[in-house]
């Protein structure tokens, strides 16, 4: 398909006139003449009218309809073909491998939540049946989960498929019945409008109501804001910084309503090596960690930026390993020159700190063909009186932090914010200390992970992609896997209803065969 | 028991420094020489220390003995016998067959949280297993919920027993594995004392960590403020006015690390009587409208205080028999004078109203044995044109909304906000009307009831008791029935733990025999 720079307003492409952007190069240069009109208010006041007139119809259809939409936008992605893949390839740097394996994920993410849908997962359907000859007689209760309302979407820069437009909130949005509009990130402008050209085709091949997609461009943060602040949004869905993030969250809690607001932030993902495992196999956890560490030039949130291990013999192993795995594996560029400048921002001031000494430092690092990791190395004292040392460097920075002793571990465990993940290498003989860092390690993370790494986030039940704060904005959810999906649901109750009044889920007779909670037990 | 006006911090009870209060009657005569000792910020700090200490301890705690503890504590509230009875009716002036059953669902519902976590319905434990053959191979994935730590919970004025100091929230919190520091409410801080007490033994029988559980008496809003903002503490509940639940609601999202807070405000139930229903049970619906109204004197959440009809000869039969029927119910004190003044003003702006005119005013309201139940008729265009008309007035006042014809009872159904319940009074053939109206009311109310009224909340799995703004801060969630749990709760994943490591409800052989949804598919 030809870009055209147009913004996806139900079944129109509109040129915003609110400012134009250009694409860029993650070297800085720009791709081409043809630039992007962001929104102006109306654009995005046209948009939020279509998307709040296509709720009720959109919502109330059948589980299969939606589910095939769902799918269906899967197709229309893979349609697009070695198009896509080259403008992303272009926009963002990642190589194609990568892209092809996030293409599949955003269609795999897809087919799951259809899959959720026809098995009514998504209705969490509760019966309790009436009881008339108790005193006071209780009525026929039954509960099931409706969609909150049009959401809105802010798609991330480092996955410009499977947390971008047609993301993991986009689908999970779609999946529970929420009309969705999205608000590109301005790093892959033309890689956004090809998938949301791709769910517009979805959306009218499926006779979707008008309005249940749209995409907006922005010039500057201003649209984003009134985004966030508008009367018919009724959820947000963020990845990015802690910045941008807080700054949403607090337009979203500002609101005459406050609504939801899922930000997925920044987090260090704590690398814990407990002795006897260090001692096992040394070398061949400084290839995991190195290699996780610069999976997507280090730009994923789950990158293992915090290593914490106790003073031995074997932790030098560890760290000689580090020095000569990291400055053989050559990274691709960074995805923008900012995220590339804010990397050495941060690499400067690890440098510049007293307490902190390079294994592989700056010098290593770059070169004429692409960056390297970086790997620090610091004592426990100084990293528990330098909060600066527990910021994210958002790319392939990670700090080591050297403890006395097994307490001492545990005191920078317990002293680390919250985190998407943290993960504990070990052996059987490290069961003991393990079993102490579990209770600190399970307050502070979403996910926890044994002899493993953190990069690579399955989407699946069992996932959770979020964690307590500043990781993200709201512990209780999770921003991949079929959990995702509640974000967007409330549950609503259902009280001595004629059956014909009922929705499906929610019947005797259980038409959809859905599970349900029935009077204490699931039954199907 | 004798009171002493002490708080219970832990095992301690302590006398507030921190300005003195009494207990009133309703009619405002002060109860005795007693008073109150409210909090200082060391008594707040003192509490938050020892929750944050017992945290840990208590949540990895054998399911059975938390359910043994929430069920203790039924215990040692029944044990308080008839002078809890006596204590309550003497601050709240709600009739003693009211506070019987009360106490009676405080009970219940204590129960029903120990048989969820005897079942382990609250680790909602998922697993998906491990697929090695694949590319790339999956690990092995858990999840479950673990708690998110200290819960502040502020007792209600209406509900002394089953939404204070051991109600909803508390008995939630408690079943979630978090710690709870209650802030008491001054209409019943003598009832509060007691049921305190209660719990503490509860905790000290069934040898609970020290800080599980403590409760502050505030002299005024300045400790309430602080509870919130405490760094402790980790989600809050809430019942009471929109204006007491909007500050605190700001001040938990103000903090450095924002946390949730629940909090069930305001509603004014709407109540649909559509025009086959009227037409065949005009007098009845009015019996069942005017006895919900004024259950409690009017105090409930779930009060009826609007009504919507279209204009015909059945409207006016029931406006008939609700001007017989109200005047003849004599009703108690209101709580207090405060919201017995807030009543009577609500009245007078409603008796002012140029487009509203009483149907039973307030000429026949008062009188020397109690107050009678209100009811006031608009039409529906002044209604839609003034939103002081949609504003709760707490306490028995209704409103009725009369509507030119179905397309106008949309519209003010469209018009309304956030609300706990909506009631739909239908005939089969009302049902093509009620069909229009279910999809705007799924998108207003928690809860929708059919030929029933909203007062008496069940506590069960499908309750909810909740809605959209304002009636609640959050709209995902239930204060009332099982689900009320999970506000508390947060989801942990486990990645290739071994067996060792791993919570009981995800073992392999599940020797809790917990319900758990095994990939994809819910198995016991």
């Amino acid at each position: 398909m030809m870009l055209n720079g147009k913004m996806v307003i139900g079944w129109q492409r509109v040129r915003g006139e609110g400012g134009d952007f250009y694409a860029y190069a993650p070297d800085g240069t720009v791709l081409e003449e043809l630039s992007f009109g962001g929104a102006l208010s109306t654009d995005l006041e046209n948009a939020a009218v279509l998307a709040a007139g296509a709720f009720d119809a959109y919502r109330q259809m059948d589980a299969e309809r939606r589910a095939e939409f769902l799918e269906v936008i899967g197709e229309e992605i893979m349609a697009l073909g070695d198009a896509l893949l080259e403008r992303a390839q272009r926009e963002t740097g990642l190589p194609r491998s990568r892209l092809v394996g996030e293409r599949l994920r955003t269609a795999n993410q897809l087919r799951l939540f259809a899959r959720l849908l026809r098995e009514g997962r998504n209705e969490a359907a509760v019966l309790d049946s009436p009881l008339p000859d108790r005193q006071p007689p209780r009525s026929d209760l039954r509960q099931r989960r409706v969609p909150l309302g049009p959401v809105a979407v802010f798609g991330a820069s480092n996955f410009p498929l499977a947390f971008s437009v047609a993301g993991g909130d986009t689908a999970s949005a779609l999946a529970a019945g929420c009309p969705v509009i999205v608000k590109a990130h301005n790093a892959h402008p033309g890689t956004s409008e090809m998938v949301a050209v791709a769910v517009q085709r979805a959306a009218a091949r499926t006779k979707m109501p008008e309005g249940v997609f749209s995409l907006l461009f922005a010039h500057d943060f201003t649209i984003g804001g009134e985004l966030v602040q508008h009367p018919v949004i009724q959820a947000v869905g963020f990845t990015g910084s802690r910045q941008g993030g807080t700054a949403l969250l607090h337009l979203a809690q500002a609101r005459p309503q406050p609504v939801p607001l899922y930000a997925e932030m920044s987090s260090i993902n704590p690398v814990f090596l407990l002795p006897m495992a260090l001692r096992a196999r040394a070398s061949d956890i400084a290839e995991g960690v190195a290699a996780s560490l610069t999976t997507g030039s280090g730009q994923f949130c789950t990158a293992p930026g915090l290593v914490i291990a106790i003073d031995s013999v074997a932790l030098e192993q560890f760290t000689k390993a580090m020095a000569s795995i990291l400055p053989t594996i050559s990274m691709g560029d960074m995805l923008t020159q900012n995220i590339r400048r804010s990397w050495y921002a941060g690499i400067g001031r690890l440098e510049a700190h007293a307490g902190v000494v390079p294994i592989v430092g700056v010098r290593d690092a770059g070169d004429g063909d692409g960056v390297r990791g970086v790997f620090y190395r610091t004592d426990a004292e100084t990293f528990l009186s330098d909060p600066a040392l527990e910021e994210e460097n958002f790319g392939a920075s990670a700090l080591l932090v050297v403890c006395r002793d097994e307490e001492e571990m545990r005191r920078v465990a317990e002293y680390v914010s919250g985190q998407l993940t943290a993960t504990l290498h070990l052996e059987p003989d490290d069961y003991e200390l393990a079993r102490r860092l579990m209770p600190v390690l399970e307050r502070k993370a979403g996910r926890i992970l044994v002899n493993d790494y953190p990069t690579g986030v399955e989407v699946c039940d069992a996932m959770v992609h979020g964690g307590p704060w500043p990781s993200t904005s709201d512990s209780r959810t999770t921003s991949v896997g079929s959990e995702a999906i509640f974000r967007f649901l409330r549950p609503v109750c259902y009280q001595n209803l004629p059956e014909e009044l009922l929705p499906k889920c929610l019947q005797r007779e259980n038409p959809r065969h859905v599970w349900r909670l029935q009077d204490g037990v699931p039954s199907c």
